[in-house]
């Protein structure tokens, strides 16, 4: 298989990898929605507890020490790969899911009232 | 701009999408790494609320209810886009880090041992 | 100290074990609300790595494990411990708040109508 | 009943209530191991979305504002109710796995060596 990359690789075929590795184990039998859901939550966080006692003006730092990246980039990996085989089982367009949302969350947050604020839409 | 969907988008090009809204909105400055993994699990938690106390196999159900699916839809297009944010913030390729997880995911469950298996690799 | 127990540890008494355990350490200067509900959702991350794969019906089983009940007492220990702590910078009384919320929870989920339903009260 | 207050209020008392609330309910059913470590981890996420956007030191602002503290304690509330539904489950001593588990963070996190430090213990 190629090496994959951003600049080139498609969320379907990203997709394709995930779902191939889970079906030469037969591990389709456990990938339910309501497990896969729980199986993205810890992996959020595991993410996030690389980040717990930092305050956030600091928080790239663990990102610039070689071998923390590199946990770091396994967390970020295991997230989504839960949520490209969250999208297999439940035959869902991750792309089309993301353009939808950002189109809400346009309507939700316009420019000129969301710019350089971190308030919820409700209190805008 | 054209619509999104998985077959033809790319991880470069949905992680411009995000970090355009973002910086229209002079967003950044909030997306700090510790920030975006806060939200991230955060969505995590939302997703799986849809699926708190049915039964793993009964999981699929709440994705055959249009209203219900669009939420669902919602929640996954939230976790992914602050993936995506994370990737665009920590210079993260994540294609390429979904690739080195996998391949590390291969050596912990190899094929013969792994099959059927819903052990932790630590118990196979 | 005397040992804990659940038969007569007041709230009172755990969260004052738990503030004096935080300030011989100087670590009060860490514990923000926020960074407390990052904790303390991380460990409950933890907690439900342990049940991730079984099936509802069988996630007693790693409780009769008893290395893993080990495991599994620590987790929620865990939590509880970041839930004291939190009501300490809050200046929360978590007992009252716990009995304010029964009494919300019980308006929301009449006996009457609830019983035997799983379903959010939004849809009885 | 009485008001509960922290005082007052033993870890016992608070899992009668709790436990009570749900056999009105029939809902022991639902109540696994799994289920509620899922329910308690979504708990969590809500209440930290209290403070997503918030720098650490001045995330105490949300507590000062009435509507919001209020909310904020039925979060906190509901994360220690699912821990108290947890332990009656599980049949956890919950007071002795908070004794046992401070005695084993005093030791990974000595005073002198741990004060005034945010480090993990596998880094002091």
């Amino acid at each position: 298989m190629k090496p994959l990359t951003d600049a080139t690789a498609t969320v379907a075929g990203l997709r394709e990898r995930v779902l191939a590795f889970a079906r030469e184990r037969d591990w389709e039998q456990f990938h339910s929605p309501k497990h896969l859901s729980m199986a993205l939550a810890a992996e959020a966080g595991e993410l996030m507890e690389h980040f717990l006692w930092t305050e956030s003006k600091d928080s790239a730092t663990p990102l610039a020490d070689p071998a923390k990246r590199e946990k770091i980039e396994d967390e970020i990996a295991d997230v989504v790969i839960y949520a490209l085989e969250f999208a297999n089982i439940g035959g869902i367009d991750l792309a089309k899911a993301i353009g939808a949302k950002l189109a809400k969350n346009a309507a939700k947050y316009p420019v000129e009232k969301a710019r350089g604020s971190a308030k919820k839409y409700t209190e805008l």
